[in-house]
């Protein structure tokens, strides 16, 4: 069972938003923490776990970050330094597109110990959301994630391969930019696109297209994400009918192991 | 609150192994499921939270498959129809890497209703234990999954990009195909490698190598998850000077929300 050990610093994935697709761990982690230090994306009701704890907003506002970097750092070695059990929430998973990297090489050089707690990311909760597979035997082999955060263009860098499922975090910023890159790779204007904003929250938002029509569309707010693929291709059929529970004639046995 | 709805199918992602990293949603379904219809690989720590479900191992042992695809539909169609709570489990994420897509397809054909629930993904739970990041604003802007169990070579498309993270989901049984790949890609041979077998379980085993020497290690058991570029590359530096918490001069005012 997890502990959360004083004088330590978490690295916690607080998922895509939804309480309940928060891991076991991160759980327990939020519920013992003394200080928990959140980007500015967790909700509220994954932040009321965290019971005990101090909680300071160090995410971007309205894009505009009112503590730096190394003020982060300082924090969480300060913190820890005075023998509290510190979590670093982030949404999605901490080692994704984020800046876990810089925030581990502060506390290696401090000799603060650490601990990364992976998290769902959005791309799979959207796939979960939409029920559709990212990977496919006869058209998805593959998968990439980048992100369009970075725009225009230059960062942007998707799997240059047909058959891989793309992932593109945050696109809203430069639609445009992302449609160009992946019709430069030679995507067909055809390919199934879905844009999720929100994914796995009350307020999820989804807009399907497809890549010619993609950079018309205004997705919903922010956080989205991009999924364009053939395995994104069949239309969802309505479940039409509801299913109604009969009186099994055979009844299935249930045994407890 | 999750609840677990009668005659519904749950495709749920039991992470990678570790039962502190399943979702909360997970852990509640599993703990209201009549049935569990579950991979071989899920280990028994994570089945037990199924404490009054029939548990049913439909996975592949030794490599064979005992149960094909076709009945493992007709099973979870059999037992949804019965007005039974079924969870669908499989390793890691749901919707990578296996066959839920058909599984959805099935599902639709028949009126079931049904959910999928997000899960950890080997990937990510291997760069956690190993504290890496999987993007780095400076080497890696991209991440691309992809799988080796389709050896040789054919299926296995990992992104042709210089600054994406690799990660090969079953490299072991092709090793020397994996390498060759990447290798043709361009990538260069100090490339660093991590393979990571049975990532955040108890008998995790890591090997850290370099391209040019990847297909002469041994990986450790399966499942095993390669992981590849530059974000890997610094060396974990060693965390000697154990941390010892001093009273604190100025003490920190913890305040609850």
């Amino acid at each position: 069972m997890t502990e959360a050990k004083r004088g330590t610093v978490y690295l916690v994935g607080a998922g895509p938003g939804d309480p309940e697709l928060l891991t076991l761990k991160a759980a327990r982690l939020l519920a013992m923490a003394d200080v928990v230090l959140h980007d500015d994306l967790v909700p509220g009701a994954v932040l009321a776990l965290a019971e005990c704890a101090l909680t300071v907003n160090v995410g971007k506002r309205c894009g505009r970050k009112n503590i730096t970097q190394e003020q982060i750092h300082a924090m969480m070695i300060d913190h820890a330094r005075r023998g509290l059990a510190v979590v670093r929430l982030k949404s999605g998973d901490p080692l994704v597109f984020g800046r876990a990297g810089e925030e581990m090489n502060a506390l290696r050089a401090a000799s603060v110990p650490f601990e990364v707690v992976p998290g769902i990311t959005a791309g799979f909760a959207a796939a979960a959301a939409l029920r559709k597979p990212l990977t496919d035997r006869r058209s998805a082999s593959s998968i990439s994630f980048s992100s369009g955060h970075h725009a225009p263009g230059s960062e942007l860098q998707p799997a240059s391969l047909l058959g891989a499922t793309r992932v593109v975090y945050m696109p809203g910023r430069d639609l445009r930019g992302v449609t160009a890159q992946l019709r430069s790779e030679g995507l067909p204007a055809d390919l199934p696109c879905v844009v999720v904003s929100r994914a796995a929250q009350p307020d999820q938002h989804v807009v399907r297209t497809t890549l010619s029509e993609l950079d018309r569309i205004t997705p919903g707010p922010a956080p989205a994400i991009l999924l364009a693929g053939e395995a994104l291709g069949e239309e969802e059929v309505e479940i039409v009918a509801k299913f109604v529970p009969s009186a099994a004639e055979e009844p299935l046995m249930i045994q407890t192991r």
